[in-house]
């Protein structure tokens, strides 16, 4: 025998290392070490799975004698004894590695039942069905797992059975049919194996550790590690655990608890169990689980010893706990405990109680609540009050609530919405060529495709809640109707979706417009208080803007400017301004601009007074301004063939010219940004004179306003050098204009890859940087995104050939690395100048983390996403510090 | 007087430090420390003009005493006297800097005149109306340039006399006439400046020597020096030089003489002389020169002395030499010598024989080649013994000649070329809107616009020759006519331009293709011994192929394959494989490619047998292959509105709708390049068996063929890495079935950012790396290239916002930074990777430079500028060595 311990009683004291026992085994040992009830057993090390694989699935030495030591220990202390008939010792065996993991063998039952010791267990239940069923399962899961014969080979013997017997269920078998069942698996294994179905306990065990051990090199793990970035070596321990049995008499039971309610984190034990039952009497559905606040009434005892039990547990592990229990003539024993699933409102509730109760820090309570689960409770939802008819389920494809009236084209989608009419687009799957009609729709509902399918990815990109995969629903697109499980709805007929849960709801719902709770807004506190990150928030209107205050945004990172063109009333002096044969006329087109803007850019700058203000500068191509040229050119044929209004003809094609003179190959690569600032300077002139007025006439009502003013697109250092100059310019004359002294610094967004490589020259001239990361993405990947989106990145995703969408996440790799550099690099020659991010990965946990470790002062995000960046830069902050 | 020396004669030994004498006084002082008969002189140094500028334009201490030492002396030399009636010393002034740099001041002759002397200078040279047209000529650019009086106040007199006298030119002037001139400048200068025409020779000289001094500050200098970054405390020198007299009888004259022929390179002295001449008298256009070769009879002394001189200079200077002379009563005096500006045939000759007569060593030679010049050899050009018709002369926009029948929009280029005929393209200037019409003519003709028009970079992009800004050429569109000096051209005649001069021609002209001579081909395999940096060239056809080859490409860099879809023959398959509804359809299309394509890659790899062949597997989207929706639109509307064939009608609707699903937003940033690999599999398939199959075959043939296989647009590890594994199950198909051994690798280009990010990663999968840097400048600036060049690229480059276009000259701080990054990074995990360019940068010397410093292996482009790739990489090379 070598000196190396491989396994460990629940009771030793020696270790309770994670890394060593897995974290099933782990918690055993700790719940045996504060004397919890949890019925005997051992662990056999993840070391020991180590040396088994490395000496090519050979026990290491000495292992065998520890195991057999360790079973005559367990013998001692549960008085049974293994293969004894009149009182059989009976095992669960468990896989349980550090981290959870699927793919492995997971579970064998009731192992030590042979032929023999099935009467003992009949004996010792009273229950003849029970005994003879359970050594039936553990032959076909020991066969299957154990023994690799295929699992069909035993179904088929199954079904044969129910047939002749005539029965639907598996628990309607007679007694005399499980008999004759597990003599024809036995022969079974004979016929496949050569030998007989093992009947002595310990070969039993020995052969299920080595199972285990080796499931831990089957493809499915080895996948799983390898996508999951898990090391090959960390192992899987094995517990071997005497089975209790909950089925013994009305003094016996089972059940399931949380130590705080899942749902919305009252303290309170919340859970269900059966009286005189084992667990897969939950799973057969033959009877309803009581709820576990009627435990104190029929088992005093057992629940005050529950409560006790929970309160310890939560103290030790300070978290929430799901446990599971059976109670065998009257005692009640613990067979597993783990951290608590929960919803966000209880995840939040639970951590800042935990707080109040002292169980936890502040700082720990922040690291309890995901900051991607929030989004359940910021978005629009139905309310939990009220009837809900679910039609069918699909898959969660983006989060949010909505109702409308059903449409099946996008163009109708589209015609409906621009009527002001809440449309629902109802299609088998989306393509490229229904943006339009998404663009309009308050929800999607797909019947094909997954949390990736085209419809998925573009709807969350949009914000537009979605349903997708709903295989349910029969489209029939020739009769404008679908069917979902024999009901029919037309065209016109109003639906609700829930894309959070996936849920298709028949009619309008009441809908719940999302705000904080106490406990959410205690939680976000302490997160500014430690966080070391800034949060902004986009908004482009004084709405928003007033939203992102509430939700407690410190600024607002970004404000576009293209609605100050786009909006119905300012579009025809656009495309005056864009049309002007000469400088006057543009002027003039630009004037009228300027006074509308003024009123625009005052609205948003009143809210966030006191906090800094970022506008980005006209960014989008001209062609954007004006009509497209294939409806043009349709107009056009159709006024020639049909002999119309000369004059409109004439008109027509003098804007289709321009249309075209204006049209690019690739607009994202384009004619915009401050690419039209260098080349039609009156444009980036009016607006800085339309915010420089705003700003002035508020500091004159005595608000405290300050504006940065963004240059978008930068690639070059001249480019900004100019139009800052030109700013300043205009600045200068509203200051003496006014007499008003301005608040502002001219700076800007850092979205392409040359403007990171020379960040240090662009910082030089530049106030601030925020990164776009969206548009830096583009130009990084060389993806346009509402090409990618639409076309190779759903299959990109699927194939893994890309973990994430690199326009939901930060890619670390390349994108990061340009932004970690362009940091880097703008800090060597201005340490002080402010970086912020204004690309939507400023809503993205993940990437406000990496947003926290290359030193960016603040993320923006959208208003409705303010509280999860929140969070998001506190954890950031708290993990580093760590 | 302070130590400092300010004033060095031309005689003095202790200087001819460039710096300090600049380039006129240095040459002036070698050669006359050589001995040769330079007329005495000295040098006012840069040193005394920056302490000038310095003490805010007053002389340092001690200079006016040198000048006048100087000056003592000088007489003393020549034994004639400042001043002196009988003798008068004259001298010319002379700016000097250490860089040639126009704007400045430049010569002041005969200065010493006066009243009195003019008598004097008459007497000498027996010529009164010489003597007093030289004493206006001085007054006159005297008055201009020291004292600062308009120049048109001088012509205005000198036009009312010419008016008085009833003559055209000055020369024609009386004797009387300029006499009264002079009168009139005194009046003149009198009237300005309250004072009369300095008498004072000396005051003459101190204030000529000051207002040389001061123009180093004008405006035009210093923009001059802030565009060509040369420093503004270089300062310029003063020469003041003995002047003689090439008028004074028949022993006397004045030439300009070349070392060797400039044009032909020939090793002959070439240039022209008159005899008892000044070098005006040439400019004034009465005597037509001699040829220098007659010289030998006229005054044969003179001319053995002569190249005596040529040998001794260019045994010192090592370089042809162009030099300016009088002679003075049978005495020879070099005025000036500099290299002299030559043609690159001419550069190449002399480079080739300067070795073989043992001037320079080969790398020297191979240095005194500019690449660029060489484009003049490298395109077809007008035959030079062909008689020419310039009509008119713009700008050099785009090298190359070309001849063609006038149209005057792109419609009807388009229309004519698409039927093969040749036309030139002429218009006021060109928009985006004329790019069909600018692929298919021969030339470009413009008659505004300068050589950053959009006319000018589209045509260079394309390598269409151009001649832009030809402002005489007057166009009237209506009348489908231009006319130019009075002459008549209409659409349909033919016209020739020669894009290397900007001359426009009457007719079809006799043109030579491009051929290396054989100095070439010396100095070309001499630049091979020494490149540490190979030339490959892009190439797709094996017509191609073999003009690379011949031109001394040692490999294909690269091999786009689009052509091998979209040939006439291929385009119907290739739609069919797009269109088709099922994988038979496409298997059967994609069969016949295969077939076709194969014979494609066999050609290719046959011609270039023995050497490297990169493909690339297909690039772009797939909609480039299917006609434009707009027209599809237009004929569904048009057969709509007529009435027209359903079928038809059916037809073009499904097509429609397939472009449609195909259309991207951003193509560049689209769905193309190796994720069209990866989301059909089958198209790469088809290309890597193409491909292995014609190698199987040259293999049997007897050839050594090596191809490499390139997987384009890779931006993600796992992209390479699936695409790759695709390729070499082909391979190995093909291999087992041919039972052939195929010598292949395959790489990827790099041309994204992300991929230059994570290129030591992409290393590990990859053979060999491109460099993509076309689309890598694309991305790195989110510049597309197809609107940018069109759009505001031009006004960046005339606004100085850039300096080079990035499309021609490696962008060095950004795109160059993410190459070198992505050399490293390779180089870190694998040392011997092949790393090359095939951009079209391969051929632009600068960026050939840079891809030598940053260490790749070779740069590819196309046949034509191999040659120059091969001198630009050899003078990269030892550049770097010294």
């Amino acid at each position: 025998m070598t000196g190396k311990t491989y396994v460990y009683s629940f009771a030793a004291k020696e270790t309770q290392d994670k890394a060593l026992l897995g974290g099933k085994g782990a918690n055993l040992a700790i719940m045996t070490g504060m004397g919890l009830p949890v019925p005997p057993g051992f662990t056999i090390t993840t070391e020991a799975c180590n040396a088994y694989l490395a000496q090519g699935e050979q026990f290491p030495a000495g292992l065998e004698g520890q195991i057999k030591a360790s079973l005559v220990e367990l013998e001692k202390t549960t008085g049974k004894t293994f293969g004894d008939v009149a009182n059989p010792l009976l095992v669960s065996v468990r896989s349980g590695a550090a981290i959870s993991m699927p793919g492995m063998m997971d579970t064998i039952l009731n192992l030590g039942l042979n032929d023999q010791t099935v009467v003992g267990l009949q004996e010792a239940t009273g229950d003849a069905r029970f005994a003879i069923d359970c050594y039936r399962r553990f032959i076909q899961m020991y066969g299957d797992v154990v023994i690799g014969i295929e699992h069909y080979e035993f179904e088929n013997i199954l079904e044969a059975l129910k047939q002749k017997e005539g029965v639907k269920f598996d628990h309607e078998l007679s007694v005399a049919g499980l008999t004759q069942l597990v003599a024809e698996y036995k022969q079974l294994v004979h016929n496949q194996t050569g030998r007989a179905f093992p009947q002595d306990p310990f070969e039993q065990l020995l052969m299920a550790v080595k199972a285990v051990f080796s499931s831990w090199n089957n493809q499915r793990a080895i996948v799983y590690r390898k996508v999951h970035q898990i090391p090959d070596d960390l192992g899987t321990a094995v517990n071997v655990q005497a089975m209790v049995f909950g089925n013994m008499g009305d003094d016996c039971g089972t059940g399931v608890a949380f130590t705080r309610n899942p749902s919305t984190g009252k303290k309170e034990i919340y859970g269900e169990y059966l009286i005189n039952a084992q667990g897969e009497d939950v799973v057969a559905g033959i009877r309803t689980p009581e709820p576990i606040s009627t435990l104190a009434e029929a088992m005093p005892e057992v629940h005050q010893e529950l409560v006790r039990i929970c309160e310890l547990l939560e103290r030790h592990y300070r978290d929430m706990q799901d446990l599971e229990f059976t109670v065998e003539k009257g005692r009640l024993y613990i067979l597993q405990t783990r951290a608590g699933k929960r919803t966000a409102a209880a995840a939040i509730r639970i951590a800042v109680e935990m707080v109040q109760e002292g169980l936890l820090t502040k700082e720990e309570a922040l690291l309890k609540v995901d900051p991607d689960q929030l989004d359940q409770l910021l978005h629009r939802r139905i309310d939990p009050d009220a009837a809900v008819d679910v039609i069918a389920t699909g898959l969660p494809a983006s989060p949010g609530a909505a109702s409308g009236k059903i449409v099946f084209t996008a163009d109708e989608a589209e015609a409906l919405g621009q009527q002001g009419q809440a449309v629902l687009l109802v299609r088998t799957e989306t393509t490229p060529d229904d943006i339009h009609g998404m663009i309009v729709a308050q929800g999607i509902l797909t019947a094909r495709g997954g949390m990736t399918s085209h419809a998925a990815v573009v709807a969350r990109g949009m914000g537009t809640p979605c349903v997708s995969g709903c295989e349910a629903i029969k489209i029939d697109y020739e009769k404008e109707q679908f069917t979902v499980n024999g009901r029919l709805f037309r065209k016109g007929d109003i639906v609700s979706i829930d894309g959070s849960t996936g849920r298709v709801i028949a009619g309008e719902i009441k809908m719940i417009e999302p705000e904080l709770s106490n406990e959410f807004n205690t939680l976000l506190t302490w997160a500014d208080e430690v966080a070391g990150l800034g949060v902004r928030a986009n908004a482009d209107n004084p709405a928003d803007a007033q939203k992102a205050r509430d939700f407690g945004a410190k600024g607002i990172g970004l404000v576009r400017t293209e609605h100050t063109f786009m909006a119905a009333d300012r579009l025809p002096h656009a495309q005056r301004m864009i049309l002007a044969e000469n400088r006057e006329e543009r002027a003039a087109a630009l004037e009228q601009l300027q006074v509308m803007q003024e009123d625009d850019f005052y609205g948003i700058l009143k809210v966030m007074a006191g906090y800094p203000v970022c506008i980005r500068l006209l960014d989008p191509p001209l062609h954007e301004f004006l009509p497209q040229a294939e409806q043009l050119m349709l107009d056009i044929t159709t006024l020639k063939l049909t002999g119309g209004d000369q004059e409109e003809l004439a008109e027509k094609e003098a804007l289709l010219a321009k249309v075209r003179s204006l049209s690019e190959f690739n607009p994202m690569l384009g004619h915009r940004g401050c690419r039209l600032g260098v080349t039609f300077p009156e444009i980036y002139q009016t607006q800085a004179r339309a915010i420089f007025k705003a700003m002035a006439r508020l500091v004159k009502e005595g608000h405290q306003v300050k504006a940065e003013i963004e240059i978008p697109l930068v690639s070059s250092i001249k480019e900004l050098a100019l139009l800052k100059q030109e700013v300043v310019k205009v600045a200068e004359q509203v200051q003496a204009e006014t007499n008003v002294q301005l608040d502002y610094t001219v700076g800007t967004m850092i979205e392409l890859p040359r403007a990171c490589l020379i960040a240090d020259q662009i910082a030089q001239e530049s106030g601030f940087f925020t990164f776009g990361t969206n548009d830096l993405t583009q130009t990084t990947f060389g993806f346009s995104r509402d090409d990618a989106e639409g076309k190779f990145l759903p299959h990109y995703l699927e194939a893994g050939i890309l973990t994430d969408n690199p326009f939901a996440v930060i890619d670390r790799e390349g994108v990061g690395e340009l932004m970690r550099m362009a940091v880097n690099k703008a800090r060597s020659v201005k340490p002080e100048i402010s970086i912020g991010i204004c690309g939507e990965h400023g809503g993205n946990p993940n990437s406000i983390e990496f947003c926290y470790e290359i030193g960016l002062d603040y993320v923006s995000c959208s208003p409705y996403r303010v509280p999860i960046a929140r969070l998001a830069a506190a954890q950031a902050t708290i993990r580093k510090k760590a």
